[in-house]
């Protein structure tokens, strides 16, 4: 079995490794136009050889793990690449556009949209690892869409790798994404940014982060390349969830200038419900 | 030697433990309004007995641990009680109004303004534990206004402790908190409600948590008495850097909205510069 990771990061990176120890006789080919990036791959064994897309007719899978809009462009010429047995899926972090790119494609069945829910603010392959996706969810989009022997093997794979499976309709799944992945990073980059432009010492920063700083500021750590192509790529719902983000902004601190503190700590105190549903539903 | 806690939470709690291990002799009095709490504390053996106000005179050395507007009501009160060698110290999260608050009290070089900076999301005495304040700052405001042999006692019992120690004026120190730390709060807590009020089905914020929301969101789970004295005490810093975070959404929203990917792009890359200083400055 030969597999092609094209964009060998930390998600192509860590599937890789996955499918290394999943297929240890396999192939595995690494297509990325970043060359440091490769020889990291390389020297790593995370993959095998270097290759060009001119490869992918001899591939059997291909794991998609660029930035949303190159996907977009690149994946109906993947298509029409491929051999009639190779199944071709992304991870992007959105999924309508990726869907709609190849929804009238000829060779459509081969492909397979997915979303590991598996991130870090680290980036490139030196941060891939085994057991990045062990108890994580793998969102998949159209899945009725993909052949059954080839979602069958992907499902299996996705499963052997510890992650639990859920299904989702591509632009549901865009907007549960805008709401609870991509505000998040938005709200992050701009607090990093209004600190950063306040604060002089960067002592201070360093001194106080721990004062809950760190661990809100953790997104904007995260690569510019991939969260500008998600932001584009999901406008609309993300303008949506912002504006409304920016309005309880926009209202606390009416409340907080005016002094209505009655309507301030029912706002904080409803708002600890979110204990419950993140510590409560969890299965560990 | 007694020591008496008023405030039996995470930090007086935690603050108690470390100073039984330094001095395992002495006793440890319990004040707080909230009985399940002294009962926890007692259970744990993080305090010896439960006493009142009236009690503090008995004292040889005061954890003011409460939320910040009942430490600046209480404060001159509990001056006034204690024995001449006694020393007070707070930990609020404010510095300002606690030392405008004993500018003039006789016993002001009997009083230490101090905050470390070592809180969690979790709260109550059971969160408590030996080990919190290790390698964290701690903060001392107006530090020479205190009596010279009750600041080394302090000094090197903190120390003891694990932590170091910085030195800022009160009005400095509120205005780099209301930045680095009390922004970060609303922010969250702001994100948590746009999330919950958005999202109805709690089962999508639990599965997607893992991409972003769960760390952006951590704080949103802080006790909201406590948080909502640290806003009410620290507000005209906090107005101030709450409106240039809401400008730079403002921005942020109007950019993307325009398609400025250029600008949006610049503003993700610059802000990445924190990675350097959270990771680059610190010891470990």
């Amino acid at each position: 079995m030969k597999i092609a990771v094209i964009g060998i990061g930390l998600i192509g990176g860590s599937l890789a490794k996955e499918l290394k120890k999943q297929y240890p006789q396999a192939t595995f080919l690494g297509i990325d136009h970043n060359a440091a990036h490769l020889e990291t791959a390389i020297a790593q064994e995370t993959v095998d050889t270097v290759a060009t897309l001119s490869d992918i007719d001899k591939a059997d899978r291909v794991i998609l793990s660029i930035p949303v809009k190159a996907s977009v462009a690149l994946l109906p010429q993947l298509l029409d690449r491929i051999s009639e047995n190779c199944l071709v899926w992304d991870v992007g972090s959105t999924k309508k556009s990726i869907c709609e790119a190849v929804a009238s494609h000829p060779k459509r069945e081969q492909f397979l949209a997915a979303h590991p829910i598996a991130g870090t603010e680290n980036s490139g392959p030196q941060a891939a690892h085994l057991g990045l996706f062990d108890g994580k969810p793998q969102i998949l989009c159209e899945a009725k869409k993909t052949r059954a022997d080839l979602l069958d093997w992907a499902k299996k794979s996705f499963r052997q790798m510890g992650m639990y499976l859920r299904f989702m309709e591509p632009k549901e799944h865009d907007k549960h994404m805008a709401y609870v992945s991509h505000l998040s990073h938005i709200s992050s980059f701009m607090l990093g940014k209004t600190v950063l432009e306040r604060e002089d010492d960067e002592q201070n920063i360093f001194d106080l982060a721990g004062s809950g700083f760190e661990s809100t500021v953790r997104l904007a750590k995260s690569s510019p390349e991939m969260w500008l192509s998600i932001f584009e790529d999901n406008k609309a719902p993300i303008l949506d969830i912002l504006t409304a983000y920016i309005d309880n902004l926009e209202n606390f601190r009416k409340q907080l200038e005016e002094g209505a503190y009655n309507d301030l700590y029912n706002q904080l105190k409803n708002t600890n419900q979110l204990k419950t549903i993140l510590n409560g539903i969890k299965p560990n």
